[in-house]
């Protein structure tokens, strides 16, 4: 049995390019979400096949969120800070020193179902710290593509709905624009 | 089936006395996950016994967040907002006009096992709105308790790990501080 109890997020944001680094995954729970919200036949007729069988199925991409940086707390011997490093490495190949991370706070998520617990921290990466291109570890059925977001357009992407995302994405946005962006060197 | 598609969460506040309303609940799933974190061995034994007669059992105040008050989407005729109006008089005792709901965004929560798809919104009330109670509805067992966070504390309550909450209401918390808070009068 595992609850999943607790989850670490990672605002990125690249000094060098003035951007931040977010994934974007393909998430069955959303896909199927957008099934039953946009063909709910395929459910009332409880008909495996007729799932296969659709003349339009949904494209993938409507199951496709932005998120933080993330990964689950698997390996009890590590910090939260070393598990944290171990994500911004693996899904968007930036090497960070474990001391770089700068903890934002924590919260409990899907309180309804899992009741996580997410602490999110923040991490300022240059292009120097790129070793690799992240993506995840195809090997565990990790699907992530890395995005930057240039500074300019942080705020309008954090409240489009057309792009749809966690609100780790949006608090992580928002924390950035009264905490870090007032201190931003002026360009 | 059903995926919980739609949620909608509503970030009260009251003008009259200057304090959001919010609201506790006891979360099961917060609940477990507490127990795995801090009582391993009730689930290592797989011995049902040993659960109820643990000699310190977890108080149940473990398993408590705070969170915007909310509700689940299940009256197809109803508009978001007509729901998040029944949600605020239910929970919170309200009566809030459907017109008074601003929507802030929108967001995908348990991407990685419901993708519940949450709407949010703002509104705020005045003592004189104030119908009933709230309080949910314990023939479905609801347990929710109204909280209210006086304006001058909100910011550090946003981010005090140790009052465990949902990321709605930290985000919703600093969006004010964003959006309304350079608006109020100054007292």
């Amino acid at each position: 049995m595992n609850y999943t109890l607790l989850i670490v997020s990672i605002l990125i944001f690249n000094t060098s390019r003035q951007c931040f680094v977010v994934v974007k995954q393909f998430r069955p729970a959303v896909y199927m979400c957008e099934v039953e919200r946009q063909c709910p036949q395929v459910f009332q007729n409880q008909d495996k096949e007729n799932f296969c069988h659709l003349e339009d199925p949904l494209p993938a991409a409507v199951g496709v969120t932005y998120e933080l940086c993330a990964g689950i707390v698997d390996k009890p011997d590590l910090s939260l800070e070393e598990i944290a490093r171990e994500e911004v490495l693996e899904e968007c190949g930036y090497c960070v020193p474990v001391t770089d991370l700068r903890k934002i706070t924590s919260y409990r998520s899907g309180v309804g179902v899992t009741g996580s617990r997410h602490t999110l921290f923040y991490a300022e990466v240059t292009d120097q710290m790129k070793t690799g291109e992240g993506g995840g570890q195809p090997e565990e059925g990790e699907l992530i593509e890395v995005v930057e977001i240039p500074l300019e357009d942080y705020m309008k992407f954090a409240f489009d709905e057309s792009l749809p995302k966690t609100p780790g994405v949006i608090l992580g946005f928002v924390w950035f624009q009264n905490n870090i962006a007032p201190k931003l060197p002026k360009t």
